[in-house]
């Protein structure tokens, strides 16, 4: 362990709440005084967000919500924040939804209250990200991180098992990422172990039907801790790769995040000892890759890129722009035929090496 | 696992920071836009105390520290803090230093940078302390928890062995009553189980001697989480036992939670499989019983409550008020007979059952 560091945790209240969204929320926007509601959502029956609004003390009422927050619905949604006079916003749905409310937040400073629908952990970062003509641009503010999260696991029971498992994956991803990136620390290190641990018992619960309610708790707990973990610690390797395969050859995010973890792992793991150790800790396997690969066959995880779209002459591309992302403190060094021969794996779909 | 919970996750920033106190110090301030310095100093050495006062904006510097944070202390602090007009405060030391920054900042809201000295933890919690005439007051607020804390291992060099072994002890029982406190959630017993990581390897490092710098170091990581998660989780049994009989009988703090803690974790440990199994990987061992037995024989912890003048005739007198602080939601319900027995081994020395 390195003991030379520094942590710094953001202040967040966690609210479990199965069943029970509606009432969670309005105690959480009494919690923090608002009188004047905005609800953004994207995603959960009428129904459901109908519960939610009920027991809001409703202003505003907003579901034009898009993937990748363009600026020009940012600015709608800011409009309707300032019409409205709001002083709580109340986000229901998958990253679209939250990072909407953050768009909002980030100009007005009124708190979030977050319900996530998906396993994204958006809600549990100071991260925002907004695009103009399809240019993403983030940054981390204090303003954006939610208030409150309330899970609420019924309001996930209709998202299909596929959608799950890619999600959860790629939550999967923000914690093994975590163990190495540029910031990590022994604290981003040990709330990384813990979240593999819920991931792994929620995903194979999801997968096998038996788990139900118990199962997405498991799941929205690990992924929450992913992405507390992977906020602090920054994007590691795992990520610089999948962000350049990515933007050069329009991937699909959570099959690219699921089908290069394990090759990742398989190279950095014998770098750092703490990272394999506790990963195989949380995965009760004898070593990390193994415990990564019995659960990827328990989950049927993708397995190649060449079957996502990517073209085989795009590995040679790809390779400067990704050696020149990776993080110095990467646990082992990475050559030009180191980074190929991974990327040949993945493409392939070859075990990892 | 419990996933019906509300956490509540509070605002800090941890440095750790190895022979560099001062300038750590110094950065912690100017973060938080200090300009006008008290410094609350008691334990480390005169020269030590004069590397952090030389990097400072000082005002005022206050060496009036007394144990549980008498009152009339707290009020010439008070004092002088409003005199100096200070805006910022700096605590060396131990409970009674970092307690008294707090009787100082829960009246001015004056941020607080701890820089602890033992193992104590309170430099990790909301919650503050004070003694009127013997009788102690504790409460929390938010303005009593330190915006930063530096740890700088080489303070704590000089700490003698037998001493830091108590310490240790005390927060391994902040980690173990974490397990299941009343307010115990997943987070709080991943923090915990963390933090008996760090201080089974640190102790033992500490005994052995061979462990230096490193050893304090994982120790005071370990004591830093036990204190996050024992604020979050609250008193659970141990601790309800250990402030009975400490008041009762007058017994030293640290020897008492020692000798305690092993027969609590025997009693609970079968009603509480969660907290087992994370107490046993902790410790790397086939049980929880086990670990902290491996590790009571590796530090030569104490053994019976005789041994630091407890009566035998007061087991009977403790049991009723030790019966009526119990929270309801002990992993096991306790009788009369069960705590007559249990507080009959500790008194003797007997091994837990």
């Amino acid at each position: 362990m390195s003991f030379d560091f520094i942590h710094e945790t953001l202040p967040q209240r966690v609210v479990f709440a199965r069943g029970d969204a509606p009432g969670a929320v309005a105690a959480e926007v009494a919690a923090v005084g608002g009188t004047r509601a905005m609800l953004i959502h994207s995603g959960p029956s009428a129904e459901q967000v109908e519960a939610v609004a009920a027991q809001l003390p409703l202003a505003v009422r907003h579901d034009d919500v898009a993937m990748h927050v363009p600026i020009e619905v940012a600015e709608r949604a800011r409009a309707a924040a300032r019409t409205g006079d709001v002083d709580v916003l109340v986000s229901v749905g998958g990253g679209s939804a939250t990072g909407l409310a953050k768009a909002v937040a980030l100009r007005s400073g009124v708190p979030i209250v977050a319900v996530p629908t998906t396993y994204a952990g958006s809600e549990a970062t100071n991260v925002w990200g907004m695009t103009d003509n399809g240019v993403k641009t983030t940054g981390t503010d204090r303003r954006v991180l939610p208030t409150s999260i309330v899970y609420d696991a019924t309001l996930l029971q209709s998202l299909p098992a596929d959608l799950s498992v890619a999600s959860g994956l790629n939550a999967l991803a923000h914690c093994v990422d975590s163990m190495w990136g540029p910031r990590a620390d022994p604290i981003d290190r040990a709330l990384a172990e813990e979240g593999i641990r819920g991931l792994r018992a929620g995903m194979i619960g999801l997968v096998d039907g038996a788990g139900g309610l118990d199962a997405i708790e498991q799941t929205l707990y690990g992924a929450y801790l992913a992405a507390v973990s992977f906020a602090s610690a920054g994007s590691g390797m795992h990520h610089k790769i999948c962000h350049v395969l990515g933007g050069m050859y329009d991937l699909p995010h959570a099959q690219t995040h699921a089908v290069v973890l394990p090759h990742v792992l398989a190279f950095n793991a014998p770098g750092a000892p703490e990272a394999a150790a506790r990963i195989s800790r949380a995965f009760g396997s004898q070593t990390a890759v193994a415990g990564l690969a019995a659960l990827r066959r328990a989950v049927s995880a993708p397995r190649a890129l060449k079957d996502y779209g990517m073209p085989g002459e795009g590995i040679a591309a790809a390779v400067p722009p990704i050696l020149a992302a990776i993080p110095t403190n990467n646990p082992k060094p990475v050559s030009t035929d180191d980074l190929t021969a991974l990327l040949r794996a993945a493409w392939e779909g070859d075990e990892p090496r």
